[in-house]
């Protein structure tokens, strides 16, 4: 295949936040290019958003129905090869079934979908239909996140014994959705975002980040949740008790009312012999820790021979010192989900480091965690069993 | 008064580790003189270390009753004013009680004593002699700690809506009590400790820390105790929901096997406008953040006009940039002990700050502390109601 | 105009290290895609860069005179807007002046060119055929050094008084030129990089940035130039001190032999009010020091109204607490470029944010910088004025 | 000997700086005493503060001569060991020379005298007595310059090539000196202070450290100098270019201007296999960074079996994580001191821990190295070698 992979967008149109990221990550590395959109359900604010990214006028669409018909109907070497869907999280579900049905692959926001059901209903289709989707979990993009992953599945640390993971946020500390904040207004509305709101909305990354770098599933979880600004629909912070299936402990915490904080998801891991520390504010530092030796850090693109697993070196761009960010790890998501695209489209095999990138699997366990620890926090019982 | 005041000593001999902490808290500031001891169970080693001491052999005592019976009988102007109690848990009642009976004045180290009832019987005897007793609650001794305390109790966050507050150890991470390590034997030896492992040792500093800095209390908490080395009989990691007497939801951690930790005791408080981090490996450093404003940092020493509260400059011995650590913030407990004794002696008023020192009260939320956790963790029910 | 700008390259084939991160950033933002290129002077080498490009087979050019001609000869709605140079130091010059002669505009990797004469001959043909030229100085594309130069040329700390600006790699703490490493060879090599070694690559950087910042120009300077690795045909180290245009005194230092060290640019300049601290390995926060109030951390995004000045928001893509990074500081220029050159090609007015690109007169004072600093390493007399 | 040492105090009264810092250094091990003193030229200041001190009223002198006269003549187990002189600059060398003829032994406040040629004088008499001198070059008491110093000089970088020692202060970035503030009154006054001011009140710490650190000296250096605050008699700002024994090149800074700084001495020291950084605001971390390795964080009292140097371990009161600050690193000078002079009194041999302090040959460097700063200052050739 001599050619960039062809995309269609669903939602993102202009004052979309994520949309706009996903274009970013997908532009990045030169292998992807836009090529149609059903960018708004504002037919006006559909067309400027297409004029602004320069789509042509016939490949500027009303509707995602109307975009995947008229696609699939064009010839081979023309029509979009895969959507990416960036809608609130109640209109996940529709175009990425319909999508699949129409022989498209499937990129989409997270949570995957409004409920654990569609979750299950959507893993279901791509199995049938043997297409990628592909999840857009953008922390597992951040190549030090893969170097957590590789030493602590690999054991380095020995059986892990206490995992802390925590996500706060600021800025809902006040009742923003009541002063005009649309971002704010959706997130917060149980009809748009589903039973959960930081838990949905961040509690689920952390969760993933979790259970990403031990390779271990929470099985028990014991959770508060609150919503602490009065007149908020939904959770807007929360503290939940963890067991793993590794047999370790932990905590998740997640609050988007942590008054002053940014976006400061955080996760630490301890074992028998050392630990790790990785923060995304600093994505390209990895703190490793051990029993009786000096704490070292690890950086992305580091000079160390082989010392910094596969995985990390193939998400990076630059060498050490040229900071990568949230847009870049983002974009190894894309990248990843390219590169295994291509691969099939070329009859080559995928590397496991082409592969790494989340799928339906992940989507479905985030959609779970969302019924689990609302079952949780809802329950007078301290230990609440992860069933999915 | 134109003297220092007299110290006598019961533990924290040779080799003992809080005993050599203590004496350099109560040198630092030239108020104190250590005038006696019965520094240790093993009469060769009492011995040794009074000489260490440069003690004179006539009050270099063979046990705690001997020193308060023999200070007791000593003329006004030679005998000891207070003692200091830095035996394991298990030995700090009696000789408090006796030392109060005696008509002297008491500093002790935390846990204040090994049971709950007994915590009881020593605040109400203090109550009734109306001596001092002083519970080095280390943590709380920090000038920035105390600038905490002055902005979150000031109102300057608005309403308290979130406390994490963790403390985590690596050192016992091996199962050290069964290879020699004296500090870990008694302190995971339940005849030693008390009821709790972690919990009574580090968890109780960040209660404390938790209760001090908001000047609210816990209220409910559900706790996961776990001996997550194996063959430990105490706990050595924790983790605790927590809700509290302003509205405040909560965690608090505590671990000895987050190995690779040195001693990362932290606190995050968060209000409706702010909040603020403290973390004490770096004690003089206070992080001030803003709900719509750049985060400051606040330094001990910092030349800001009057922004620091008289209870943080108070606690300073040096402008901002020359670093006060963890044996200066102990010695500060020391300095409000010995400036509020040396007031009662001479008949003055004791300002605020100096009274601001640990007490019984403290060390009875301590021990009950450790007995609502410990009843919480063996619960399965979520909440357990913090009884005192 | 309702197109992405057309842009050719020269340089930057397969294992070339600058040319794939222009790349990244002239595709990250959507606005520019490359239609043409002359990659390398290898044929084979040019020819599969080109197919990883995706590009036609008859835009893969083999030298830059076949594509400048050749392009120049498409029709307009075809050929490129702009050739982008990325070749080793020697060969900006020719290719940079027959694509102005050919009525190209050129995007120009640091530093400008070979010598100062030929620095100067170029800005003098820009002037002359009224096309842009951009140089990548990349480091002054960081939304946080665009607010520091806001907060300084504004005047928020009064006078300044000092400028200390370092720049340390450990890269060439080996003789590498002789172990195979091309990126070492060509820049120690006198012909290929100039009379300057760390001073021409990264010192320019430092010189660009502190004079970025101030809005000052360095007048005088005393230089200490080194080859501290034994066989090194060029500097490696260097320590250089300034006297300003605004009378400040400063210090730059540049070393590649800082072994140990990534990109680690910093600097730090103070006023008679406070200062601010800029380091590029935490590119999103900049530290305000203040002679009698708290220091601030501001934040790339940050939440705080009108604080941020509207030349670092306009280079933000992300909220606070989404790092973003080199390649992002890299992609600003590229997109102000694009933004510059669009509103030309649309007869619209570029806004002042939109025109903050380096150009040919930045250019001419790096090739200034170096000429200066190497006559001043020569020289016994302490101050060499800083001659242009 | 069982006994704490006795000390006289010349200086140090009510509202002293540094007189404060002494005793606090002092006192804190325990094996020190403070007797007597002539702690002011004001009779009732010196005697308020013999009182503060719960001095004895006869040995509450009004000045240096009354004190070393009359002391002399006290019977040997009552009179002072030793005199600490706390004075400002210009009045340290007639107290330290007399002591010295009267048997005491001295510690003494750097810099050591106001002129090159008293030190050269001091640590002739002090040659001529065998008399012990201390000289309270703060910084070299901590633990991990300590250990920097082990390791440079150990060899584990390899040959030294670079080293950069920066002291910035913002105290004096107005014209204090004329607002009534003593301690900027006399820094700045030639007659009570010498030949230069930022450079001989900080300087000469970054210089003292730079070659603690590396064991090479300064051979030669190219200073600029400024009094950058208008209306100032001495440097308030310095910019040092350095060539040291050992083949390094370095860079001085010392400023007190740097507005917003607190006392922000920092050092840097690369060889051809890796590098270390020391700061003093977090001094119980030590990075020590590698050419191919992860950078490592060295913690005091860090546990790592033997890989700290006896010499930094020597020099820690507690274990990692419990911050120890200035007045420790002070208190080591001191503790070292004492030990020293506790083996000469008893017999017995002091360590070379115990040995390591700075005495008059320090001294006479560091007054040298003010004279040659100075001169270099005052000279229009670049490079002036050391004299000494």
């Amino acid at each position: 295949m001599n050619r960039k992979l062809r995309m269609g967008m669903v939602g993102g149109g202009r004052d979309a936040f994520i949309g706009a990221i996903h274009r970013i990550a997908a532009h990045m590395d030169g292998l992807i290019e836009v090529v149609c959109g059903a960018l708004s359900i504002n037919p006006e604010i559909a067309k400027a958003s297409g004029e602004d990214l320069f789509l042509p006028a016939d490949r500027i669409y009303m509707n995602f129905e109307e975009m995947i018909t008229k696609e699939s109907r064009l010839p081979a070497d023309k029509r979009m090869d895969f959507i990416t869907i960036v809608t609130p999280n109640f209109a996940h579900f529709a175009p990425a079934m319909m999508a699949l049905d129409h022989g498209f692959h499937v990129v989409i926001e997270k949570p995957m979908t409004f409920t654990f059901e569609e979750a299950q209903q959507l893993h279901q289709k791509v199995q049938e239909t043997g297409l990628l989707l592909c999840l857009t979990h953008t922390y597992s993009g951040y190549p030090m996140v893969k170097q957590a992953r590789a030493m602590v599945t690999g054991g380095v640390f020995g059986k892990i014994r206490k995992v802390w993971v925590e996500y706060p946020q600021g800025w809902l500390s006040k009742l923003s959705e009541r002063e005009g904040n649309k971002q704010a207004a959706w997130r917060t509305d149980p009809k748009k975002s589903g039973k959960a709101g930081a838990m949905g909305d961040i509690g689920t990354h952390a969760a993933h980040l979790a259970e990403y770098i031990t390779g271990a599933e929470i099985t028990h979880l014991c959770a508060d949740l609150n919503a602490l600004v009065e007149g908020r629909l939904l959770d807007d912070d929360g503290n939940v008790l963890l067991r793993m299936s590794n047999g370790a402990r932990g905590v998740l915490m997640a609050s988007q009312v942590a008054a002053g904080e940014e976006n400061a998801l955080k996760i630490r891991v301890y074992g028998e012999n050392g630990g790790l520390e990785w923060a995304q504010h600093e994505p390209n530092t990895l703190l490793i820790k051990w029993l009786d030796q000096p704490t070292q850090i690890l950086r992305a693109g580091g000079n160390y021979g082989d010392r910094l697993s596969s995985f990390a070196t193939h998400n990076c761009r630059t060498p050490g010192g040229h900071p990568e960010g949230y847009l870049e790890a983002f974009a190894n998501i894309y990248r990843n989900f390219a590169l295994t695209l291509t691969a099939r489209i070329n009859g080559t095999t995928a590397t496991p480091e082409m592969l790494d990138f989340p799928t339906t699997k992940d989507g479905v366990r985030g959609m779970a965690f969302i019924d689990n620890v609302v079952a949780s926090a809802a329950s007078d019982v301290k230990w609440t069993e992860y069933r999915i």
